[in-house]
């Protein structure tokens, strides 16, 4: 490698900038959202799905309060995170919870709109409403985790 | 570029290889065995995640046939596909495909699961096997197709 390439240019969303970071603020406050909508008031247990939203944005919401400090901690000392082994545990980490989250978001979908188009009997129209806003949520929390993973995954294959 | 190197060995899974017409042959072989469940004898229409499943479904069939041919014309005149533009068209079509694949999966497993644990009046027990069956084969047809595309982004990302 010639020495006057210096450090590889971070890629736009990757561990340590400020794209990640707003990635990561994002999926935290879609997940909380999403959790919120869900579990307070609303009887959620009831139904698989939903119990499995809650329990994914559950383990979303540390995982991304947990990379946002990382991404302020990099930024403040300037300099972008790049150990392969810890990089590699993101990315993993990144995609199953992305798949997750694809996967409950989905099946809350899903099932609010099964309930919707029921009778009526079991979907109270203040209940729907939250079950539909939590699944949107969770829609858009999923969405910002595969922007983070697709960028992260993008770095390390580029190695 | 060392001329010594001669052409990057292709990546297991990626367009023109064995592991990837293997995939391909998988891919085709689950979605079309889950339209069939869910489609011949079941009354899926009634359902929003069913027909979406059975849209999907009718996707991926003609998408990974396609791929198939080219893996066998590829590995018949023994030289892999590595065209860039052919390939970003195939690694968004297969990103674009795996996610739906996996939405369908979770939307009709999620219906399935409500159906079954309902009062059972909406499911009797020989459509309620096939809508499983089907399911699971939607996501096994997930599985495959995210196992092409990474191998595909994989390899583009290495370019």
């Amino acid at each position: 490698m010639d020495e006057d390439e210096g450090p590889a240019r971070p890629a736009a969303g990757s561990v340590g900038t400020t794209a990640s970071l707003s990635l990561r603020v994002g999926q935290a406050l879609f997940s909380s959202a999403s959790l919120l909508f869900m579990s307070v008031g609303v009887e959620f247990y009831s139904y698989t799905s939903f119990c499995f939203l809650v329990t994914i944005m559950g383990l979303v919401i540390p995982w991304s309060t947990t990379l946002a400090m990382v991404d302020i901690y990099s930024i403040c000392i300037g300099c972008p995170l790049r150990l392969p082994g810890v990089m590699v545990i993101v990315v993993v980490g990144d995609w199953v919870l992305a798949i997750l989250s694809l996967a409950a978001a989905c099946a809350s979908a899903s099932v609010v709109d099964l309930l919707v188009h029921e009778d009526g009997a079991y979907c109270p129209p203040r209940f729907c409403g939250r079950y539909q806003l939590s699944a949107v949520m969770a829609f858009l929390s999923w969405f910002l985790t595969a922007a983070s993973s697709l960028s992260n995954l993008w770095l390390v294959a580029s190695w």
